[in-house]
C-alpha cells in the first residue's frame, strides 16, 4: 500500500486536521479532536452531503433528533438484547478478542457477523485458529458484550431512569415518520436524513478515525411503496457512489460489495457496502440496506401507534419499505484525506506534499500572500473582503515558494499573490494548487472567480 | 407578555420546527427533536455564528473536540466535586426543588447561584419561603446533586472506566490550546471556537428548549495577554450584542446584565449576561465571562504540561487570560422564533401568522409556486435550478393566497410565482414576505436577486 497510516496521522496532527483527544492527559482510548483545518473539512463534508441528499433532492428533508431517546425505542429496534459483540478471551495470554474478527482475519472471505456464537466457536476450534497475540489455542466461551452506552437521567438512580446514548441516528427518523409526513405533506416515496453523533462501546476500536466509540453518522431513511423498494435500492446505491466520485475519490479506491444472502439481516432484502481502499486495506465506507418494513412494524408493535401510510391518490394503505444509505462522517473524512494526500516530485528534483482535496471540501479556499511585507495593507484589505465569502488564510512570513508549499500541504486550491503591479493593474496572481499554473485576475472579478472554482455541483 | 409559550410550541410542532422527542413513546422528559424546518433554522444559526465568529474574524479558528474526554479533565476543571445543584425536598408533598431557584422565585433580585448551601437554608427559613406546590414550610436539608452524566467505557466496568458526557465544550478548547497555537502559528490574542453538544443532568429542565439536559453550545475561548483582558472582554461583549441585533432580534427584547461582584465566580474578573425577553420573562441568552488564567493554570497543574505562551515579539512568557462568550444554540433558536412570530391584521380584516425571520436564518429561502398546475413543468425547472443554491420549496396545491400564507407561517422571505406571462417575458413575480409587495424579476437574474436578499453580512 502506497500510503502509510502513521504518516497520514502525523500529517493530520501536524497541520491541525486531527489531534489525539485529551492529549495533555495522555489521551483517552481512541478519541480524536478535529483541529482548525479538520473542523472545516468535516463541516464541508457534512454540507456537501446535506446539499446533495437533502437540499437538492426533491424527495428528501432533514431532521435533527435528540441523542437521548425513550429506552423503549431500543427495545423496539432490537438494540436491547441483540446489539452486542461476541467477546472471547485467550486463556493463555489473557488478551480479549472479538470472535467474528478472529474468524475474518483467518479467512478474509468469511463474513462472521451473521454467525451465532456456537457456530463461531465451532469454526474457531475446527480451523485451529490461534490467538494473534500469543499463538495459543485455548479460548474461553464467547460472551455477548452490550454495545450501547448507558447512563442515568433525572434525580433518582433506578432502573426506570436508565437511558442510552443512541447507537445510530436512524431510530430518531423512524419514530418521527408520521410527524414529518404530516407537517411536510410529503408523499411516499420520500426520505428523511440526519447528521449526528452516535455512540457504540466497541471492544476493538482503531485504525485512527475509522472505528471510534463516538462517531458522526449521515443517514438517510427513504420510505417507499412496498413493491418498489428494490428499484429505489438501486437508485440510492448509484447515488451514493456518484456522490463519492463527485467528491473526487479515485475510482480505483472504491468498490461495491453486495452482501450474500447468508450475510443479510433476517429482515433485509438487499444490502451493499461501498468499500474504500484505506491505508490498512479495503474496508466499509457506506452501507446501503433495504430494511423492508421491519423498523416501522416494530415501532407500531411497541408504541401501539399507527404508522401505516395512506396513499392520497390510490387510497392504498401500507407500511412503507425503507432504503437506508448510512455513512460515517469520520470514515468519509479518513477516505478523503487518504485519497487526497500525495508526495510529488517536481521539476528540478524538488518534492512537495500536496492534498488534492476537492476545492469544495478544502478547509481553506484561498490564501492571500503579499509578496513582501510592504504590500500588507493592500493584501489585508483583499483578505478581509474575501473572508466574508470564503474561509481565507493570510500569510506574510517567509519566501513565496515556501508559502505555496504550506498551502499545498493543507490542500488550499488557490493562492492569491499581491505584488507591486497590483497597484497599477488592480489585479492579483492566482496560483492553482494542482497545476501550479498562475494567472492574472482583476480584483473586481476575484470573488466570482473563486466562487466558480470552489463550488460543489 | 404578548406571546404565549404554548402557542409558540404548537406553532413549532405543527410546522415541523420542533417535535417532542420520542413522541410515539409518550416522549422522554424534556427532549426535543428538530423537524425539517427546525434543522434548517438551527443549521443557519450555527452557520451565522461560525461565519461571524470564526470565518470572518482574523483572530479566531474553530475546532470540534470529542464529547468523551479523559476524566482528569473534569478534575482539573473543577466539575468533579463542584458541579452540582442544591437539591431540597418538601417534606409535606414530597416535591423536589432547586433551593437557589426557590430563593430567586421568592425575590427576583436575588442571585442565589453563588450562595453556599447553609446560606440558602438560612435564607429560606428566615423568609419563610413556602413550597410552590403545596405551600408547606418543612424542607429537608440541601443535598448536592451532581450534574454530569456518567457512563462506562471499554470492556470492563470499574472505576477506571468511568467517563462523563461533557457538561461544556469549553474544556475541549483549553486542552487543545497548545496544539492549536502550534499548528496554526496564531499569536495571542487569538480565539478558538467550537459548536457541539453538551449534557447536564438538570433537576428542573423546562421552558421548552430553554433548558434541556442535552443541548448545543457555541463557545469561544479568546486568549489574551493578561493586562489586556478587560479590553477584550468589552470587545466581545459588544460583538455578541451586535451579532444578535444583526440577526434581527428586537432591541427592546435584549439587555445586558452585568454580574455584581458577589455573583462572580472566584476566578472571574467580570461577567455579563445578555438576557432576552422570552415568553416566560427575562432569561439568560449569552454569557460573556473573563475567566482570567484560571482554566489554563488548572490544566497545567493537573496535566503537568507547560501551557505558558511565549510572545515571539516581546519574548514575554505568560499564561494567557481567557474571555469566554458562550451561547446555547437551542436557546438562541428559541429567542429567534419567539422574536419572529407575529399575528398581523391585514387590510380587509384578514389576519395572517408570519415569522419575520432574518432571510439568512429562514429554513426555506424561496418557494416556487406555479399559478396553476398547467405551469408545473416550467415551475419545476425553476425549482430544480434554484435548489442547487438555496433551500427551495415547491408548492402547487391550493389557491395562491393560501400558499402565500403557508410560506408566511414558516418565515419564507421570498415567493416566486410562475404565471402564463412567464413564457413570454421569461420573468417571474417575486413576492416579499414582510411587505407583501411583488415585483417582476427576470429568470436569468433570479439567483443573484435571491442571493442578495438572503445573505448574512
Amino acid at each position: 500500500m502506497a500510503l502509510d497510516m502513521e504518516k497520514l496521522i502525523a500529517h493530520a496532527k501536524n497541520n491541525g486536521f486531527v489531534y489525539q483527544g485529551s492529549e495533555i492527559y495522555d489521551g483517552l482510548a481512541n478519541t480524536w479532536d478535529y483541529g482548525p483545518l479538520g473542523v472545516e473539512l468535516k463541516n464541508n463534508i457534512k454540507r456537501a452531503w446535506w446539499k446533495r441528499f437533502i437540499q437538492e433532492s426533491p424527495y428528501n428533508v432533514g431532521i435533527d433528533s435528540a441523542i437521548f431517546m425513550n429506552p423503549r425505542v431500543w427495545e423496539a429496534s432490537g438494540h436491547i438484547g441483540n446489539f452486542n459483540d461476541p467477546l472471547i478471551d485467550c486463556k493463555q495470554c489473557g488478551k480479549r478478542h472479538r470472535a467474528d474478527k478472529l474468524i475474518e482475519a483467518y479467512d478474509p472471505n468469511m463474513h462472521a457477523d451473521g454467525m451465532e456464537p456456537e457456530e463461531m466457536m465451532a469454526y474457531i476450534r475446527e480451523h485451529h485458529i490461534a490467538c494473534p497475540d500469543c499463538g495459543g489455542h485455548d479460548f474461553t466461551d464467547i460472551r455477548k458484550f452490550e454495545l450501547m452506552f448507558e447512563t442515568s437521567m433525572g434525580v433518582v438512580k433506578d432502573a426506570k431512569s436508565t437511558v442510552y446514548l443512541r447507537p445510530e441516528t436512524a431510530q430518531g427518523i423512524f419514530v418521527n415518520f408520521k410527524n414529518v409526513a404530516r407537517t411536510t405533506r410529503k408523499k411516499v416515496p420520500f426520505g428523511i436524513g440526519q447528521i449526528g453523533k452516535s455512540f457504540r462501546n466497541e471492544i476493538t476500536p482503531g485504525n485512527f478515525i475509522f472505528r471510534t466509540r463516538e462517531f458522526e453518522q449521515m443517514e438517510l431513511e427513504f420510505f417507499t411503496k412496498p413493491d418498489t423498494d428494490l428499484e429505489w435500492f438501486s437508485y440510492w446505491r448509484s447515488a451514493c457512489m456518484n456522490f463519492l466520485k463527485d467528491l473526487g475519490l479515485k475510482e480505483e479506491n472504491l468498490r461495491f460489495r453486495d452482501h450474500e444472502q447468508k450475510e443479510l439481516s433476517f429482515y433485509s432484502k438487499a444490502t451493499t457496502d461501498i468499500e474504500y481502499l484505506y491505508p490498512f486495506g479495503w474496508g466499509e465506507l457506506w452501507g446501503i440496506a433495504d430494511r423492508t418494513d421491519y423498523d416501522l412494524n416494530r415501532h407500531m408493535e411497541y408504541s401501539k401507534k399507527d404508522l401505516t401510510y395512506l396513499d392520497p391518490t390510490t387510497h392504498e394503505k401500507y407500511v412503507p419499505y425503507v432504503i437506508e444509505p448510512s455513512v460515517g462522517a469520520d470514515r468519509l473524512f479518513l477516505s478523503i484525506i487518504a485519497d487526497a494526500y500525495d508526495e510529488e516530485e517536481l521539476e528540478g528534483g524538488d518534492t512537495r506534499i500536496v492534498m488534492h482535496l476537492h476545492p469544495a471540501l478544502a478547509p481553506i479556499k484561498v490564501a492571500v500572500l503579499p509578496l513582501t511585507k510592504k504590500l500588507s495593507e493592500k493584501a489585508e484589505a483583499i483578505y478581509a473582503a474575501l473572508s466574508v465569502d470564503f474561509n481565507t488564510e493570510y500569510d506574510v512570513s517567509g519566501k513565496i515558494g515556501k508559502r505555496y508549499r504550506r498551502q499545498d500541504e493543507i490542500g488550499t486550491p488557490l493562492c492569491v499573490t499581491v505584488d507591486f503591479d497590483t497597484f497599477e493593474d488592480e489585479a492579483v496572481t492566482v496560483r492553482d494548487r494542482d497545476t501550479m499554473k498562475q494567472e492574472r485576475v482583476k480584483i473586481a472579478d476575484l470573488k466570482d472567480y473563486i466562487a466558480q472554482r470552489v463550488a460543489f455541483k
